[in-house]
């Protein structure tokens, strides 16, 4: 069979570093890809201006896959490296799936007290093309007493459906079967009519899965006292990109969170990157965790059908968890990518 | 001096249990407050169909401040009750800032592990009167699959500032004198920039502070893993609704959190209420919590002056919390409120 091929971007800050683990791993674990470096980001877009050119957004339409470190410097202003590079990649690509397990592995200590870890083991499915992430918007009389800036969310039945459609065949493959909505419906009230209405008319198609509803700021407050509520949830953009930090925070820390961004017609390569971002006062000391972007090399061989693969560095990763617990000492970005390397090898 | 007239509105759910056992620790702490108690809420909407006639809204605008229990009942469509009753009044009586501590008190187990309790001391100046509260927004093909539901996001630059001003002089206040703004500049760029530079405007007038930016995701994750990073927090209306849950979940729980919607020119009564709902579904049973009515209630006090009863209240309120932990049998609503009664009038 054919090599897969792989687009690399690793973008700002400590995605070089990790992403240079997750490749590691890639290649250890046997697989047939064949990976190429863009080098968007920061250092680029200071050189040329550029942030993602057309001709680069085609020629990433030709890969399999994407594999993304982090996007974001503080030398450039707010937003340009985010909307013009990153969730330009996301609305392009048409990736409506943000799919972003929030799981305690086994041995990882939680920061919730009382809390058994297999209570804390969700999938956040975030809408990740509308919302008010589609940066429409503006604003009027900018810096006077005058102003008025204004965000605006679109919501289209089309783009909530198709993400309420996959949650649901999500939660169907789960024990508990179980699908939360977390909106605001009652401050939101056009889009939480949608959004509610499209669960309810899709859950008639799924009688076996039980769907539950939570506002964003009742369900920040149960992933803390009672995340054991959670099985599937799916949200919109906004709500997901805070609720999976959260969901982060819960399950051992932002270096342990992996997403996907996919299209689940696979029209276009799907992403894959870590939740955290770039961390620039950490970068270049090799101090990032790699486990992530690990994770999410683990996500991205799955998606890709290679389902041996990733069940493998996801058994690595479990296991070298569970020996981070018995006191080794704090290793460096490299030696953590080593050591789960030298699982997938063995 | 005259009495302190004081509108009541119990409201929904549990609302008339708690604010019964925060007007008996109003009365046992020696004020002249003279109550009147109005119905709104669900069952008068259920009646009459009114949820805040004009009239009401008038007579309510002669008070020295309103006592509020919760607002919502499963039996109305979301977003009623809240936007006609509960959002109307904070809009009309522009109660630009809706202010709500964060502070764990000593004794309260924390569900945070490893967190000492003096590291969650903080308090979150939410803007009260715009962002997506507004309510603009609409929907298109309502039904069919070429459906659009859209919300705005209003942002005013003199909206932004006065609240803004108000967190600044909180922090001036305050022994750490830190002022963080929570946002998500990188996607929310236009309301992101009128809130960013706003904050570096008015920083230059207050020397003394230090001024720090989270992103609402990140901070979602600090108030869980480091929460001794925040000590006044300033943000929008639903990222302040969003992370004053949270707060509470770290915080003791939504018990013990209670809330200020404050009209600093004093032109309006201001409103204080838990941050907790109506919780339809532990109504009418004696379970819950007072203390966070009770604790609304010294706010109040506070707001209308009267700061050694405000004192007295919370005071009774931290010794009863420290009680609690040497194994106090649960008690009612009643019990709870009458124990805090005792030590007020004691
Ligand atoms: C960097 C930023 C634009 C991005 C987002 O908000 O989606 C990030 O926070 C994430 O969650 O992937
Ligand atoms: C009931 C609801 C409209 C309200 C809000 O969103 O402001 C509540 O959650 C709160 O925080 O006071």
């Amino acid at each position: 069979s054919r090599n897969i091929r792989l687009a690399v971007i690793p973008g700002d800050g400590i995605g070089t570093e990790v992403v240079a683990e997750g490749l590691k791993v890639l290649e250890a674990v046997g697989t047939k890809i064949e990976p190429t470096h863009y080098d968007l980001g920061a250092a680029r877009y200071h050189r040329t201006g550029e942030t993602l050119p057309d001709a680069v957004l085609d020629e990433l339409r030709g890969y399999d896959a994407i594999l993304l470190g982090a996007i974001g410097d503080p030398s450039v202003p707010p937003g340009i490296l985010e909307r013009d590079l990153l969730l330009r990649l996301r609305f392009e690509f048409d990736h409506y799936v943000n799919l972003r397990p929030v799981k305690l592995f086994p041995g990882v200590e939680t920061p919730l007290a009382d809390t058994p870890n297999e209570n804390i083991d969700m999938i956040v499915v975030r809408e990740g093309t509308e919302g008010l992430y589609a940066g429409t918007g503006g604003v009027m009389r900018r810096g006077t007493p005058h102003e008025i800036a204004t965000q605006e969310s679109l919501n289209t039945a089309h783009g909530v459906e198709r993400v309420v459609r996959y949650a649901f065949e999500k939660a169907k493959t789960r024990p508990r079967k179980k699908l939360t909505l977390v909106h605001k419906t009652n401050v939101l009230t056009y889009a939480g009519d949608l959004w509610q209405r499209t669960v309810n008319r899709v859950a008639e198609e799924y009688p076996e899965v039980t769907t539950d509803y939570s506002h964003i700021d009742a369900a920040s407050m149960f992933f803390v006292s009672q995340p054991e509520r959670f099985d599937v949830v799916v949200t919109d953009n906004l709500f997901g990109d805070i609720i999976t930090d959260l969901g982060a925070a819960i399950a051992g820390g932002i270096g342990l969170a992996a997403s996907g961004n996919i299209n689940p017609e696979r029209t276009t390569p799907s992403m894959f990157e870590p939740v955290h971002g770039s961390a620039p006062d950490i970068a270049g000391q090799g101090k990032a965790d790699p486990t992530a972007t690990i994770l999410s090399v683990a996500m991205l061989l799955d998606h890709l059908g290679l389902r041996t693969e990733a069940a493998k560095v996801e058994q690595a990763v479990a296991d070298d968890i569970v020996e981070r617990l018995t006191g080794w000492a704090s290793r460096t970005t490299h030696e953590i990518g080593d050591d789960i390397t030298a699982r997938v090898s063995g």
